[in-house]
């Protein structure tokens, strides 16, 4: 079991802020998200493109801020539990509350900061007939940690960014690597489909265009798959892993659950403190309605300062809170 | 008459953010600040000393933070009124407000935002006994514009870095320059009271330290100064000007006069848009006050983009606002 102050749900910009605010306060954080990496949206749908409304950045790329913000709250020393989903909420006879995902990592924490974003991104899956029961036995619907797959024979499917990037990466990584996409050309970076095609040609891959998942095939665990080509063709590829890459859509997922104000799709909140109404649980950035809400980065970052301040009286119950200017104070490391 | 859409009071960061989120929004804004340069407190109380809690900068000096907010603001091409105090405010039949500052400089605006931080920052002023006589009339309590004092005599009084850095500077500008300070040392940097020492031995400069302000002098306009030793000792300085530079201290000033409801020097908002309860008035960062407020920079941008939003139907009536990310819809300028 980790033990924490604060539980961040959710490693988003507004999140990650909030690991900030928390230590200038002396409170530690713990946070998890279902995706990979660090940065939600930014990093997972935009980390390429400028914003140009994060005050005092005239133009910035979005994984550069997430980079800057990762480097503002390494003093305070954050802990994070990547690729897990949280699923469970349980409160403690003393008002604390222990958190479940679904690889049953548990964090028992003082205050529960919901930072969800849009909710939980879930891959979108293949429509194939016995897919549930290959999940987690061959199919994977991201690549958490690459090592798993170092010698195997591994079918990525998709033709976006992730599908052509993890199809280079791992082209070095697995014993034979086959990138199945529906169509001829690809929707990902030029650049990229251009580095797939060389791999190709150079025989270091196999790319296989114009083809569909068709069957799944193994006895408990995947150990070859069906592919269908446009012209009705079929061809079967014997297969350690099959990861397809078709994107992702977030879902409010197990939160929606949890006896909270939902407001479609979003948790209300009361604007003096971003507090949910369930005492201990507070819900910033995008997954947060109010009246007058915009979904925008710098709203999450106020909302993180001020729910902060308020938290503290759970984690410090005999202190008084004293404010002060991180110019006069300086940022004290844990 | 200057004519805009929005008229900011106060030039500090969260007046100058409040230029780029109506910019977004096709609203065109003009700001008066009673100090002589934008920055609020950033640039007059503590430019060179870091900020680390502005998000995505783990560590920022003020004056940068103030220098890339006007880079931000830039395609939006703001206007500015600086080193004038907004005194009294108007409004007009169609609900627009005309403004009016202590140097009678008039703006026409449908919205007003209050983003007056501490309030006017007013110069601490020496005991003399027929001071306000010469006010204007050879007395000026800062340097707005130095080529006033060129080829004149100018007596500086103070011993912190303003009376340091404008006698360094006047020492080109004006015919003759004296710093007058009551001690042997000087509170402003080391360097640039090496320097007045520099000059003050080179004979650029006269220095007369121990020394206080006794008596104006002058026909309708100041033409000498009295000064006193601290073994009393009288001097009399002939001089065109006198700059006093013994501080600033804030006061909320005229703005505390509008009907606008005050709670310890802070105008109450509502959350939901930061207005003041008097339509076409919103207040803004540090000079706001609402349950759970924190005097921090990032707050008051958060309120800018609010508050904008919300001021949007007095300056399109007709229009409906769309609202768009940057990153989709970058930035278009005027
Ligand atoms: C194309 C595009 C352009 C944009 N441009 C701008 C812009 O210019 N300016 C701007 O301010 N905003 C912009 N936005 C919006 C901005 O990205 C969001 O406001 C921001 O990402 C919100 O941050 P967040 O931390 O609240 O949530 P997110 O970034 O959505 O992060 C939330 C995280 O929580 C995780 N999560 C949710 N539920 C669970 C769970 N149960 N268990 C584990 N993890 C969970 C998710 O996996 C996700 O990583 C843009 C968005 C898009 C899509
Ligand atoms: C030493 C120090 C350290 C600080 N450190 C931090 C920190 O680390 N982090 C942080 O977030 N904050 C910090 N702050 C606070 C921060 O500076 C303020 O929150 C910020 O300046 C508020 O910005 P503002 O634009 O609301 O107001 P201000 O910066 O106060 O600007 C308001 C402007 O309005 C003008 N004005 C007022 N009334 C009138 C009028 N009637 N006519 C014309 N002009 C008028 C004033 O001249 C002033 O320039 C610090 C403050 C100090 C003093």
């Amino acid at each position: 079991m980790i033990t924490t102050d604060i539980c961040i749900i959710g490693a988003g910009p507004v999140g990650l802020f909030a690991v900030f605010e928390a230590g200038l306060l002396k409170m530690r954080c713990h946070l998890i998200d279902y995706l990979p990496q660090v940065g939600g949206q930014l990093s997972e749908i935009y980390p390429q493109k400028p914003i140009y409304d994060i005050p005092g950045y005239p133009e910035i790329k979005a994984q550069e801020l997430v980079d800057n913000l990762m480097d503002q709250i390494k003093p305070f020393k954050p802990t994070f539990t990547l690729g897990e989903r949280v699923d469970h909420l349980a409160k403690q006879a003393d008002g604390s509350y222990i958190i479940t995902t679904n690889d049953n990592t548990q964090v028992h924490a003082q205050v529960i900061v919901i930072a969800g974003g849009l909710g939980v991104f879930e891959p979108r899956k293949p429509v194939l007939e016995n897919l549930d029961h290959f999940e987690g036995k061959g199919v994977a619907y991201m690549v958490k940690n690459p090592e798993t797959f170092r010698n195997k024979k591994v079918v990525l499917a998709g033709g976006g960014d992730s599908a052509l990037d993890w199809t280079i990466y791992l082209a070095n990584v697995a014993e034979r690597v086959t990138l199945v996409h529906r169509n001829e050309t690809f929707r990902g970076a030029p650049d990229s489909a251009a580095k797939v095609f060389d791999l190709a040609n150079n025989g270091k891959i196999d790319l296989i265009l114009s083809a569909n998942l068709k069957e799944l095939n193994g006895n408990g665990k995947l150990s070859s798959i069906k592919l269908e080509s446009k012209n009705k063709e079929e061809l079967t590829i014997d297969t350690d892993y099959l990861i397809p890459l078709f994107g992702l859509s977030p879902k409010l997922g197990p939160i929606a659950d949890w006896g909270l104000n939902i407001d479609k799709n979003a948790i209300e909140v009361d604007t003096r403190d971003y507090s949910t109404g369930v005492e201990r649980i507070y819900a910033i950035g995008d997954i947060n309605t109010y009246p007058g809400k915009l979904k925008l980065i710098l709203c999450g970052f106020h909302e993180a300062a001020i729910m902060m301040h308020s938290a503290f009286k759970y984690v410090y119950p005999d202190q008084k809170l004293s404010f002060k200017y991180t110019t006069v104070n300086g940022v004290n490391a844990f």
